[in-house]
């Protein structure tokens, strides 16, 4: 009897292939849930309750939360990643992370095979793919909703039919929610011209009143929020989305190139992410010279692009990872940020490693370390190639002289 | 008699160039204010009524604020241009066009020097001076406030006794407006880890009931705004601006660093320019392809940069811009902007040459273009090369295999 | 009767899909060779007389050599393009350009399919698919090579059947001439570790005595070889090659990623694609500033990676591609080039745009535009930012200082 | 009475600074050579007696070529570093080591000054500063040569006053030489036309039968050459010049920008690293993936500038360093090269990690990883975005379509 591990969330689609690759196909399922910080404990509970009604020979939740942060989130911080300056990435990182817990699982248990339950239509039957075929480059991959292209009213009518009582109801708005951030797919982000209403996020604007919120950051981690020392970043991650949140702060729709060339369109909320990236930027802009600013923004959009395109095993994000962690270095201090409902703002940061210290002089100041004849110097050889070009070219150069 | 070009505005420092260099020494001083689109008309008068009575031999106002925005600012637009992911470049870009407008004005009247009035602690000295020496090679460049290291004191004394009357107070916020956004300094902007007050700012928000507000662009460049048809984009940003100024939108801290080394930073508010930035940002993200969304955020950064530091003249300048340009062809459609007071959001947009059109299949939904067999069979290629890696190193790679 | 489009080259596997086509599928074959400077005029009416026994509806030679340079080439000397620092893309760009010229042809004359005989191996078959769908998007693709998976000897046996004469004896090498380069395969280059014997190569090494050549450019373009003016740069690279190529330089073998995620290694020679590649550069060494040598280098690593693949149309190639022809203004002037048995090396330039003038300095020597006081006090800003750096962080940094 | 640590070769300037100092200015004048490869036992024993007769408190010799490659050189192979592709930054290099061990030494021996004997013509004189201003902030920084403007008569004529006796005249071609290369600059470098002659390279070409090299790499590194063990890539390099540098090899002119502006043209010979870096570049090619390549070249291209440029010391070159360390995980392996009179190629290679590795398809060949419907399905995704933005766009996109 074979052995396949599927990648299980409970809902209609894992549902639907727990059945059918058990009692039609005769698999041994290890229904498996992978949590990247999504799912409640009780929640777990139900939806492991129900999975083993399915005929699956196990159901197993994974917690790879810390995992996610210590090998993606933490990279994606170090990097200030936001797709398109817009997006922290909540889903395409999750996925990939899912996807290797998954295969390091079916490796431990020796399966034969891995399903998951993606259409053909999206980004994550990729990003799951290139996972498995690369860790797993013996097992076999099933995908039932993609081969099958059931619809939706014959997958329904499928589980009625194996006695499965659960909420069939499409809901208006699909959401996906893990610890970078929830998404938020609608019929308003299948068009170009509409933005999502605000029932469509799940968060309900509860606070008001403007907030002062602090975070500390070591060599690029958080290590404090409002003064409150935390074991793992991951709590401080909780600590300030649960701060931040009600504040409806950090939504906005992403627009961009999936990976099978079409563009797509996904609404979604990410206070903890927008407000941690954006304050760990400041603390970088005090705190690193303008060629690790440069760099570090050249190799992160790449960075994100590859990750978003399911290329996180290949080798060169290693070697970015490694370029990223050595400029944080320095990257400590403190950041102040106000909150507001719907949007935040930067007050200032504190750092021992300022390179905004008065000692070396303030802008607009007059400077202590060197003298306006050195700037003259300096400012004739800055430009002097600049100025020998327009020399050497100057009854031809853009009809500035002539 | 030596002719001498002043980069005259009116203040301090610059009226005490102009009664320096004319009445001790003996320069023939043709005052000239170069207008980025910051003065009103009345405002001209008064400065010009002013100098008049300085001694020098002429007063002129050039108005550059199309060239500015042809010269510049299109090329910002284009390259969706905010330094360290935050600053549209207000003073940076403004400085570079009006030193070569004043330039070329003291290349037009056969001027033997040109002087400007920047001290020895800035950015502008650099910016000044390296356009200056590049298109004046052979005209000297004077900078008294730079060189006699004067203090403030200093200057009203001398100013009292050259029977100069006009307002010595100091501001508790230094300002700079111009057509690309306005400029605040304080002595929260000399700290690390202080914002500035609303006070600050010297726009009052005065409107706090939503608007929906419509640009259109074509080729990159705005034509219309609500509807309304514009012949110069310069006129559709200044009505963007009356339009949006009023709700406080734009407004942030820039920290980053000057040219010179040090780290500086910087209040501004700039509603105009960053709604232009972000809505033509998201057309380009419906319309152009991912390599060419790659590219031009590379690229940007850069360009970006090199303005700042006063680099304008470099040729690579001209390239880049070539670039950008071309990349603008299909940059044509409209974008609904949602007005908030303090904070804006995008809509969605309408263009003909929208990428996410529906016609190839919308993102989630399953594809006409393409079959589930056509994407297993990408994947596997698009991650193969992977896969061998990890194949060729599986017993030393990553620890993921053992 | 369908109308299909087969390119041509009246090779073993072409040959088949003209029968395969014609006489068992039962299209109207319209069999087109494109000739990119590989065939000689001779060569080709054999190949059109053959191929009009083969039951094809039409044979049509489209000589696209100067397009090749226009669209091609003229950008691979702009940009330097060497793949993997060594490889003209000799058979790559032409690819490119066979499949442009095709889809145009087939579309002109109202084809309903278009066929090419790649295999299921290499680069080829992406490249004319990509260009295909692209163009041809309402067209079917045939390739009955990749579908049959035929062995050589079944093809020999069915154009036996059909009573086809041909050299059936497959050569020790398999060569493919163009105009910017010839490729050699053969089972050296299918190892690591071996290189090709001079016999491999189709050129005869008839030259020893030391030759100079002389190439002027204009614009980047070549328009002079030894004094002698030519019409077109089609014309001057064949005369460089004429002249160099007797030299046997230009060999090498390229190692590099295949569209398809493989390793491949391919040998080649190309005596007048290096040769101009590298006075070219010489020349831009002496006429462009650093950032714009930057980065040309910068995007001519992307550009040629992403025409390799396949990736012509994608639009930003042409953004590239307008990125470089900016460039070049001011990259002319003439290049001299001692040539010797399998190498060659530059003597130098002389150009009216050689930023290396004595007029502002030489270097090593003082220099007229600055005194030594200029270079102390461009100094200590130059590196003002590091000092900075490492008095904050002097207890910590890099251990050199404590 | 002030110490001061002077930089000291023994040559026409630093005699002169030697003097000068002790017994004009009165300093205690610690004379330090930096030997990074160039220097033979003898010669500094002969430097050394000459030394002490100059009235200098001390002279030392640092010897740092084992600093040297592991701190510069190392990252130079890494990165395949030729500037301007062409020159492996030979003198560039050097002098960074040199000027970072004077700036300990200084440290060590609790100095007040240190003192170099760069003129206000070169590149070197800010590359000394740029290090001693960053590592010695407190200390001053003292350039007679520099700062008196004295003629090579006036030096000359000083030291015979002094008693000094030693080779006045002028070669005709400078030479400096390390284990990085040996720089050659005479008249003809000063012009942009002409080529150095035969006798400018110190080395005389000895061996005209090819021979066959081996080196093998670990990580990298040089390990063996020809089979034998080295402990140290210091002595493998040595081995390497002594092996190929009898052939001629490695001589070129480098035309690049100096930091001062102004073009500067040197020639060079320089065997062992030509061929060291073209032997590790082969081994990339095999064992990286096609993004690392991409990253990597990106990344060089900017070091290698800044390194010329003397920033060493800019934290982001350590963040480079770690980026490029970790892509050389599996660069393990050994490359032939067939060594001639003035050239040499590459045979191939050898790696436990080579990604070329047959088991996964052969170029060319049916590929066993993947069918003929795989690679349809991915050039379909491949494609598709350029496909559709020709769609999208077929009216007015380039022409092709109409």
């Amino acid at each position: 009897m074979k052995k396949v591990v599927l990648a299980y969330s409970g809902g209609l689609d894992t549902t639907f292939c727990a059945i059918h690759l058990s009692k039609e196909k005769g698999y041994e399922v290890h229904a498996v849930l992978v949590n990247t910080g999504g799912f409640e404990e009780e929640e777990l509970q139900q939806i492991g309750a129900r999975a083993e009604k399915l005929g699956v020979a196990s159901f197993k939740v994974l917690d790879v939360t810390k995992t996610y942060y210590e090998e993606v989130i933490r990279f994606l911080i170090f990097g200030n990643v936001l797709k398109n300056q817009t997006y922290p990435l909540s889903v395409s990182a999750e996925r990939i992370l899912q996807a290797k817990a998954l295969a390091e699982y079916a490796k431990s248990i020796g399966a034969n095979c891995v399903a998951h339950g993606s259409t053909g239509a999206g980004n994550d039957q990729v990003r799951f793919d290139m996972i498995f075929q690369t860790i797993l480059s013996d097992v076999e991959i099933i995908t039932p909703i993609r081969d099958l292209k059931l619809s939706r009213e014959a997958e329904i009518s499928f589980l009625k039919q194996h006695g499965v009582s659960m909420n069939f109801e499409k809901a208006a708005y699909s959401i996906n929610k893990g610890i970078w951030g929830t998404s938020v797919g609608g019929k308003e982000t299948l068009s170009s011209d509409q933005s999502l209403p605000e029932e469509a996020y799940p968060t309900q604007v509860s606070k008001t009143k403007p907030e002062v919120l602090s975070i500390g950051f070591e060599k690029g981690e958080i290590t404090q929020v409002n003064g409150q020392q935390f074991n793992h970043p991951v709590e401080a991650i909780l600590k300030i989305q649960e701060i931040a949140g009600p504040f409806g702060i950090g939504r906005d729709i992403h627009v961009g190139d999936t990976i099978i060339g079409i563009k797509g369109r996904v609404g979604f909320e990410a206070a903890a992410p927008m407000i941690i990236i954006k304050a760990h930027q400041l603390l970088e802009k005090h705190t690193l010279t303008k060629w690790q600013s440069y760099w570090k923004n050249q190799v992160a959009e790449f960075y994100g692009n590859h990750l978003h395109e399911g290329h996180y095993l290949d080798p060169v994000m290693r070697n970015l990872e490694a370029f990223m962690t050595s400029t944080q270095s320095y990257v400590t201090g403190e950041v102040k940020v106000q909150l507001h409902p719907y949007r935040f703002s930067m007050i200032g940061i504190k750092s021992p490693h300022d390179l905004m210290s008065s000692k070396f002089g303030s802008y607009g100041e007059m400077n202590k370390g060197y003298t306006a004849e050195d700037v003259k110097g300096f400012t004739k050889i800055f430009g002097n190639q600049t100025a020998i070009f327009h020399q050497v070219n100057k009854n031809t150069a853009h009809g500035e002289e002539n």
